[in-house]
Protein backbone atom coordinates (compact mmCIF):
# COMPACT_ATOMS: atom_id res chain seq x y z
CA UNK A 1 0.00 0.00 0.00
CA UNK A 2 1.48 3.39 -0.73
CA UNK A 3 1.46 6.40 1.25
CA UNK A 4 -1.39 7.92 -0.74
CA UNK A 5 -3.57 4.81 -0.95
CA UNK A 6 -3.11 4.82 3.17
CA UNK A 7 -3.48 8.25 3.58
CA UNK A 8 -7.21 7.62 0.80
CA UNK A 9 -7.99 5.03 2.99
CA UNK A 10 -8.06 6.68 6.36
CA UNK A 11 -9.83 9.72 5.16
CA UNK A 12 -12.12 8.00 3.80
CA UNK A 13 -12.96 5.63 7.26
CA UNK A 14 -12.75 9.06 9.23
CA UNK A 15 -15.07 11.45 7.48
CA UNK A 16 -18.04 8.42 7.76
CA UNK A 17 -16.92 8.10 11.23
CA UNK A 18 -17.24 12.08 11.64
CA UNK A 19 -20.58 11.69 9.62
CA UNK A 20 -22.14 9.30 11.90
CA UNK A 21 -20.97 10.34 15.58
CA UNK A 22 -19.92 13.77 15.35
CA UNK A 23 -16.71 15.53 14.88
CA UNK A 24 -16.32 15.84 19.18
CA UNK A 25 -17.40 12.18 19.43
CA UNK A 26 -14.22 10.14 17.18
CA UNK A 27 -11.21 9.91 18.80
CA UNK A 28 -7.95 9.49 16.66
CA UNK A 29 -8.11 5.69 18.15
CA UNK A 30 -11.35 5.35 16.61
CA UNK A 31 -9.94 6.32 13.34
CA UNK A 32 -7.08 3.83 14.00
CA UNK A 33 -9.19 1.11 14.82
CA UNK A 34 -11.38 1.06 11.76
CA UNK A 35 -8.54 1.73 9.81
CA UNK A 36 -6.13 -1.37 11.61
CA UNK A 37 -3.96 1.15 12.24
CA UNK A 38 -1.82 2.35 14.90
CA UNK A 39 -2.67 6.04 16.32
CA UNK A 40 0.82 7.10 14.91
CA UNK A 41 0.19 5.86 11.64
CA UNK A 42 -3.32 8.41 12.08
CA UNK A 43 -1.11 11.31 13.43
CA UNK A 44 1.05 11.18 10.94
CA UNK A 45 -1.73 12.25 8.42
CA UNK A 46 -3.26 13.87 11.00
CA UNK A 47 -1.09 15.98 12.82
CA UNK A 48 -3.79 17.61 14.94
CA UNK A 49 -7.71 16.73 15.79
CA UNK A 50 -8.54 20.04 13.63
CA UNK A 51 -7.16 18.89 10.78
CA UNK A 52 -9.10 15.64 10.81
CA UNK A 53 -12.35 17.72 10.58
CA UNK A 54 -10.74 20.34 7.84
CA UNK A 55 -9.31 16.82 5.72
CA UNK A 56 -12.58 15.23 5.88
CA UNK A 57 -14.66 18.24 4.24
CA UNK A 58 -11.83 18.74 2.03
CA UNK A 59 -12.66 15.07 0.92
CA UNK A 60 -16.02 15.53 0.75
CA UNK A 61 -16.36 18.23 -1.52
CA UNK A 62 -13.48 16.62 -3.59
CA UNK A 63 -15.72 13.22 -3.98
CA UNK A 64 -18.93 15.69 -4.61
CA UNK A 65 -17.03 17.52 -6.69
CA UNK A 66 -15.81 15.12 -8.99
CA UNK A 67 -19.07 13.17 -8.98
CA UNK A 68 -21.02 15.80 -9.93
CA UNK A 69 -18.63 17.50 -13.16
CA UNK A 70 -18.82 13.61 -14.23
CA UNK A 71 -23.09 14.26 -14.89
CA UNK A 72 -23.36 17.42 -15.31
CA UNK A 73 -20.68 17.41 -18.22
CA UNK A 74 -22.66 15.59 -20.27
CA UNK A 75 -26.22 18.17 -20.02
CA UNK A 76 -26.01 20.65 -22.14
CA UNK A 77 -29.42 22.45 -21.19
CA UNK A 78 -28.67 24.89 -18.57
CA UNK A 79 -31.65 24.31 -16.98
CA UNK A 80 -31.49 20.54 -16.85
CA UNK A 81 -27.98 20.67 -15.42
CA UNK A 82 -29.45 23.02 -12.64
CA UNK A 83 -32.02 21.03 -11.97
CA UNK A 84 -29.19 18.20 -11.77
CA UNK A 85 -27.12 19.79 -9.47
CA UNK A 86 -30.00 20.19 -6.97
CA UNK A 87 -31.31 16.74 -7.47
CA UNK A 88 -27.50 15.45 -6.53
CA UNK A 89 -27.40 17.52 -3.54
CA UNK A 90 -30.98 16.15 -1.66
CA UNK A 91 -29.49 15.21 1.36
CA UNK A 92 -31.27 11.42 0.85
CA UNK A 93 -29.98 8.63 2.91
CA UNK A 94 -26.28 7.43 2.39
CA UNK A 95 -22.85 9.41 1.03
CA UNK A 96 -24.97 12.62 0.21
CA UNK A 97 -26.81 12.69 3.88
CA UNK A 98 -23.27 12.16 5.53
CA UNK A 99 -21.27 14.82 3.17
CA UNK A 100 -23.83 17.33 4.79
CA UNK A 101 -23.00 16.09 7.97
CA UNK A 102 -19.62 16.98 7.70
CA UNK A 103 -20.82 20.54 6.92
CA UNK A 104 -23.19 20.78 9.49
CA UNK A 105 -20.19 19.74 11.92
CA UNK A 106 -17.90 22.11 9.84
CA UNK A 107 -20.26 24.94 10.36
CA UNK A 108 -20.28 24.22 14.32
CA UNK A 109 -16.58 24.48 14.69
CA UNK A 110 -15.82 27.72 12.11
CA UNK A 111 -19.06 29.81 14.14
CA UNK A 112 -17.03 29.93 17.13
CA UNK A 113 -13.38 29.25 15.43
CA UNK A 114 -12.12 31.64 12.99
CA UNK A 115 -9.30 29.62 12.12
CA UNK A 116 -11.76 26.64 10.08
CA UNK A 117 -13.21 29.48 8.55
CA UNK A 118 -10.54 30.09 5.38
CA UNK A 119 -10.80 26.37 4.41
CA UNK A 120 -14.73 26.60 4.50
CA UNK A 121 -14.95 29.43 2.43
CA UNK A 122 -12.63 28.20 -0.17
CA UNK A 123 -14.61 25.42 -0.71
CA UNK A 124 -17.89 26.74 -0.55
CA UNK A 125 -16.88 29.36 -3.01
CA UNK A 126 -16.59 26.13 -5.57
CA UNK A 127 -20.14 25.27 -4.85
CA UNK A 128 -21.09 28.89 -5.50
CA UNK A 129 -19.22 28.95 -8.39
CA UNK A 130 -20.74 25.92 -10.10
CA UNK A 131 -23.95 27.62 -9.48
CA UNK A 132 -22.67 30.77 -10.91
CA UNK A 133 -21.81 29.34 -14.05
CA UNK A 134 -24.70 27.34 -14.71
CA UNK A 135 -26.64 30.47 -14.39
CA UNK A 136 -24.55 32.95 -16.67
CA UNK A 137 -24.54 29.56 -18.88
CA UNK A 138 -28.60 29.17 -18.83
CA UNK A 139 -28.15 33.62 -20.00
CA UNK A 140 -26.14 32.87 -22.91
CA UNK A 141 -28.61 30.29 -24.06
CA UNK A 142 -31.72 31.76 -23.43
CA UNK A 143 -33.19 29.48 -21.16
CA UNK A 144 -32.63 32.55 -17.61
CA UNK A 145 -33.72 35.48 -17.41
CA UNK A 146 -31.10 37.99 -18.19
CA UNK A 147 -32.03 40.74 -15.38
CA UNK A 148 -30.96 38.20 -12.87
CA UNK A 149 -27.56 38.66 -11.18
CA UNK A 150 -25.75 34.87 -11.16
CA UNK A 151 -23.98 36.31 -8.03
CA UNK A 152 -26.76 37.02 -6.29
CA UNK A 153 -29.04 34.35 -7.70
CA UNK A 154 -26.13 31.85 -6.63
CA UNK A 155 -26.27 33.68 -3.10
CA UNK A 156 -29.78 32.88 -2.90
CA UNK A 157 -29.96 28.92 -3.91
CA UNK A 158 -27.02 28.15 -1.82
CA UNK A 159 -28.26 29.82 0.80
CA UNK A 160 -31.73 28.17 0.36
CA UNK A 161 -30.11 24.47 -0.15
CA UNK A 162 -28.55 25.09 3.32
CA UNK A 163 -31.02 25.80 5.17
CA UNK A 164 -33.52 22.80 3.95
CA UNK A 165 -31.07 20.94 4.30
CA UNK A 166 -30.72 21.54 7.76
CA UNK A 167 -34.65 20.95 8.20
CA UNK A 168 -34.21 17.70 6.20
CA UNK A 169 -31.33 16.46 8.65
CA UNK A 170 -33.15 17.73 11.65
CA UNK A 171 -36.45 15.80 10.89
CA UNK A 172 -38.44 18.81 10.98
CA UNK A 173 -41.65 17.08 10.23
CA UNK A 174 -43.00 17.78 6.73
CA UNK A 175 -39.98 18.21 5.59
CA UNK A 176 -38.88 15.45 3.20
CA UNK A 177 -36.27 15.43 0.53
CA UNK A 178 -39.33 15.38 -1.92
CA UNK A 179 -40.64 18.56 -0.21
CA UNK A 180 -36.84 20.16 -0.12
CA UNK A 181 -36.81 19.38 -3.69
CA UNK A 182 -40.32 20.97 -4.94
CA UNK A 183 -38.95 23.83 -2.83
CA UNK A 184 -35.71 24.40 -4.76
CA UNK A 185 -37.25 23.86 -7.88
CA UNK A 186 -40.39 25.97 -7.65
CA UNK A 187 -37.61 28.52 -6.47
CA UNK A 188 -35.73 28.52 -10.05
CA UNK A 189 -39.26 28.09 -12.02
CA UNK A 190 -39.96 31.15 -10.39
CA UNK A 191 -37.20 33.61 -10.43
CA UNK A 192 -34.89 32.01 -13.18
CA UNK A 193 -36.36 30.80 -16.12
CA UNK A 194 -37.27 32.97 -18.84
CA UNK A 195 -40.88 31.42 -19.45
CA UNK A 196 -42.74 31.19 -16.50
CA UNK A 197 -45.32 28.66 -16.28
CA UNK A 198 -49.01 29.41 -15.81
CA UNK A 199 -49.21 29.86 -11.79
CA UNK A 200 -52.34 29.64 -9.79
CA UNK A 201 -54.97 32.52 -10.02
CA UNK A 202 -55.06 34.41 -6.90
CA UNK A 203 -58.08 33.62 -5.09
CA UNK B 1 -31.28 33.89 45.76
CA UNK B 2 -34.23 31.88 44.82
CA UNK B 3 -33.99 28.06 42.89
CA UNK B 4 -35.76 29.95 39.92
CA UNK B 5 -32.84 32.51 40.09
CA UNK B 6 -29.80 30.70 40.52
CA UNK B 7 -31.50 28.30 37.52
CA UNK B 8 -32.09 32.07 35.47
CA UNK B 9 -28.51 32.83 36.18
CA UNK B 10 -26.40 29.85 35.51
CA UNK B 11 -28.80 29.29 31.66
CA UNK B 12 -27.48 32.70 31.10
CA UNK B 13 -23.80 31.79 31.85
CA UNK B 14 -24.13 28.81 30.00
CA UNK B 15 -25.58 29.86 26.74
CA UNK B 16 -22.98 32.43 26.70
CA UNK B 17 -20.36 30.19 27.26
CA UNK B 18 -21.67 27.33 24.56
CA UNK B 19 -22.34 30.05 22.01
CA UNK B 20 -18.73 31.62 22.62
CA UNK B 21 -16.70 28.45 22.36
CA UNK B 22 -19.00 25.64 21.50
CA UNK B 23 -20.71 22.89 23.21
CA UNK B 24 -18.35 20.77 23.05
CA UNK B 25 -15.45 23.09 24.59
CA UNK B 26 -17.83 23.27 27.58
CA UNK B 27 -17.59 21.47 30.88
CA UNK B 28 -20.33 21.98 33.56
CA UNK B 29 -16.52 22.82 35.61
CA UNK B 30 -16.59 25.76 33.53
CA UNK B 31 -20.53 26.85 33.87
CA UNK B 32 -19.97 26.53 37.68
CA UNK B 33 -16.37 28.46 37.56
CA UNK B 34 -18.56 31.37 35.91
CA UNK B 35 -21.42 31.22 37.68
CA UNK B 36 -18.87 30.98 41.17
CA UNK B 37 -20.98 27.78 42.44
CA UNK B 38 -19.76 23.76 42.39
CA UNK B 39 -19.87 21.77 39.92
CA UNK B 40 -22.60 20.33 41.94
CA UNK B 41 -25.31 22.58 42.03
CA UNK B 42 -24.74 23.46 38.39
CA UNK B 43 -25.47 19.04 37.75
CA UNK B 44 -28.93 19.75 39.88
CA UNK B 45 -29.80 22.19 37.37
CA UNK B 46 -28.75 19.83 34.31
CA UNK B 47 -28.48 16.32 34.98
CA UNK B 48 -26.03 15.36 31.99
CA UNK B 49 -24.07 17.16 29.76
CA UNK B 50 -26.77 17.27 26.58
CA UNK B 51 -29.21 19.18 28.95
CA UNK B 52 -27.14 21.75 29.15
CA UNK B 53 -26.92 21.78 25.35
CA UNK B 54 -30.81 21.70 24.77
CA UNK B 55 -31.72 23.99 28.16
CA UNK B 56 -29.49 26.94 26.51
CA UNK B 57 -31.23 26.54 22.90
CA UNK B 58 -34.65 26.87 24.85
CA UNK B 59 -33.70 29.48 26.97
CA UNK B 60 -32.32 31.46 23.60
CA UNK B 61 -35.46 30.52 21.90
CA UNK B 62 -37.52 31.93 24.73
CA UNK B 63 -35.50 35.43 25.02
CA UNK B 64 -35.79 35.94 21.11
CA UNK B 65 -39.64 35.36 21.77
CA UNK B 66 -40.08 37.58 24.28
CA UNK B 67 -37.94 40.48 22.82
CA UNK B 68 -39.53 39.73 19.27
CA UNK B 69 -43.42 39.70 20.98
CA UNK B 70 -42.78 42.87 22.64
CA UNK B 71 -41.62 44.25 19.16
CA UNK B 72 -43.68 43.03 16.76
CA UNK B 73 -46.83 43.75 18.90
CA UNK B 74 -46.77 47.41 18.33
CA UNK B 75 -46.75 47.29 14.41
CA UNK B 76 -50.12 46.69 12.87
CA UNK B 77 -48.92 46.30 9.14
CA UNK B 78 -48.11 42.52 8.25
CA UNK B 79 -45.26 43.68 5.63
CA UNK B 80 -43.72 46.45 7.91
CA UNK B 81 -44.13 43.72 11.03
CA UNK B 82 -42.26 41.35 8.56
CA UNK B 83 -39.51 43.14 8.03
CA UNK B 84 -38.93 44.12 11.75
CA UNK B 85 -38.64 40.35 12.50
CA UNK B 86 -35.76 40.54 9.73
CA UNK B 87 -34.29 42.95 10.90
CA UNK B 88 -34.50 41.34 14.71
CA UNK B 89 -32.90 38.25 13.50
CA UNK B 90 -29.99 39.12 11.53
CA UNK B 91 -26.72 37.21 13.13
CA UNK B 92 -25.26 41.14 13.99
CA UNK B 93 -22.08 41.23 16.47
CA UNK B 94 -23.55 40.51 19.82
CA UNK B 95 -27.05 38.80 20.99
CA UNK B 96 -28.39 37.81 18.41
CA UNK B 97 -25.44 36.59 17.07
CA UNK B 98 -24.59 34.05 20.28
CA UNK B 99 -28.24 32.97 19.74
CA UNK B 100 -26.99 32.15 16.23
CA UNK B 101 -24.05 29.99 17.79
CA UNK B 102 -26.28 28.03 19.65
CA UNK B 103 -28.91 27.21 16.48
CA UNK B 104 -25.77 25.76 14.58
CA UNK B 105 -24.17 23.96 17.57
CA UNK B 106 -27.55 22.53 18.24
CA UNK B 107 -28.12 21.52 14.26
CA UNK B 108 -24.62 19.54 14.32
CA UNK B 109 -25.83 17.57 17.38
CA UNK B 110 -29.02 16.86 15.89
CA UNK B 111 -28.34 15.96 12.85
CA UNK B 112 -26.05 12.70 14.52
CA UNK B 113 -28.07 12.50 17.40
CA UNK B 114 -32.19 12.03 16.67
CA UNK B 115 -32.56 12.54 20.31
CA UNK B 116 -31.78 16.17 19.72
CA UNK B 117 -34.39 16.23 17.51
CA UNK B 118 -38.11 16.65 19.12
CA UNK B 119 -36.61 20.19 21.14
CA UNK B 120 -35.52 21.51 17.90
CA UNK B 121 -38.52 21.12 16.22
CA UNK B 122 -40.26 22.16 19.07
CA UNK B 123 -38.77 25.80 18.92
CA UNK B 124 -38.63 25.38 15.23
CA UNK B 125 -41.87 25.75 14.82
CA UNK B 126 -42.49 28.48 17.01
CA UNK B 127 -40.35 30.35 14.45
CA UNK B 128 -41.96 28.91 11.86
CA UNK B 129 -45.67 29.68 12.76
CA UNK B 130 -44.29 33.56 14.04
CA UNK B 131 -43.70 33.95 10.19
CA UNK B 132 -47.31 31.87 9.12
CA UNK B 133 -48.78 34.15 11.30
CA UNK B 134 -48.06 37.07 9.56
CA UNK B 135 -48.11 36.16 6.34
CA UNK B 136 -51.87 35.47 7.02
CA UNK B 137 -52.27 38.69 8.50
CA UNK B 138 -50.81 40.31 5.58
CA UNK B 139 -52.85 38.64 3.25
CA UNK B 140 -55.75 39.82 5.60
CA UNK B 141 -54.84 43.35 4.79
CA UNK B 142 -54.32 43.14 1.17
CA UNK B 143 -50.86 43.52 1.63
CA UNK B 144 -49.10 40.63 0.49
CA UNK B 145 -50.39 38.07 -2.46
CA UNK B 146 -52.97 35.28 -1.78
CA UNK B 147 -51.81 32.77 -3.99
CA UNK B 148 -48.95 32.48 -2.11
CA UNK B 149 -49.37 29.88 0.04
CA UNK B 150 -47.92 30.65 3.97
CA UNK B 151 -46.55 27.42 4.99
CA UNK B 152 -44.91 27.48 2.20
CA UNK B 153 -43.08 30.88 2.42
CA UNK B 154 -42.33 30.21 5.90
CA UNK B 155 -40.56 26.90 4.40
CA UNK B 156 -38.74 29.36 2.33
CA UNK B 157 -38.35 32.46 4.40
CA UNK B 158 -36.60 30.29 7.54
CA UNK B 159 -34.49 28.05 5.25
CA UNK B 160 -33.14 31.09 3.55
CA UNK B 161 -32.54 33.08 6.61
CA UNK B 162 -30.74 29.79 8.16
CA UNK B 163 -28.74 29.15 5.16
CA UNK B 164 -27.99 33.35 4.71
CA UNK B 165 -26.99 33.21 8.19
CA UNK B 166 -24.56 30.42 7.89
CA UNK B 167 -22.71 32.32 5.39
CA UNK B 168 -22.17 35.22 7.46
CA UNK B 169 -21.31 33.28 10.30
CA UNK B 170 -18.71 31.32 8.44
CA UNK B 171 -17.69 34.60 7.08
CA UNK B 172 -18.00 33.67 3.36
CA UNK B 173 -16.42 36.84 1.47
CA UNK B 174 -18.87 39.78 0.53
CA UNK B 175 -21.40 38.01 2.93
CA UNK B 176 -22.40 41.04 5.14
CA UNK B 177 -25.45 41.39 7.64
CA UNK B 178 -26.14 44.16 5.22
CA UNK B 179 -26.29 41.96 2.15
CA UNK B 180 -28.33 39.01 4.00
CA UNK B 181 -30.48 41.77 4.83
CA UNK B 182 -31.43 42.64 1.31
CA UNK B 183 -31.28 39.37 -0.02
CA UNK B 184 -33.99 38.15 2.38
CA UNK B 185 -36.06 41.83 1.86
CA UNK B 186 -35.61 41.11 -1.46
CA UNK B 187 -37.20 37.45 -1.41
CA UNK B 188 -40.43 39.04 0.51
CA UNK B 189 -40.41 42.09 -2.03
CA UNK B 190 -40.60 40.04 -5.29
CA UNK B 191 -42.41 36.74 -3.92
CA UNK B 192 -44.90 37.69 -1.23
CA UNK B 193 -45.82 41.74 -1.59
CA UNK B 194 -48.74 42.45 -3.83
CA UNK B 195 -47.32 45.44 -5.41
CA UNK B 196 -44.03 44.75 -6.96
CA UNK B 197 -42.29 47.61 -7.37
CA UNK B 198 -40.48 47.81 -10.59
CA UNK B 199 -37.90 45.75 -11.21
CA UNK B 200 -34.86 46.30 -14.14
CA UNK B 201 -35.69 45.91 -17.49
CA UNK B 202 -34.90 42.42 -19.13
CA UNK B 203 -31.28 43.20 -21.18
Amino acid sequence: MTDEDRRGAILEATWQLIAERGFHAVRISDIAKVCGTSTGTVHYYFPGKDDVLTQALKYCVEQAFVRQSRELRGIDDAHERLLKLIDMQLPRMGRVRDEWSIWLQYWAEAVVRPEFRPAHNEFYARWHETVVRIVRRGQRQGVFRTDVSPEELAVHLTALTDGAAIQVLTGRPGMTVSVMRELLIGYVQRELLVERRTSPEPA
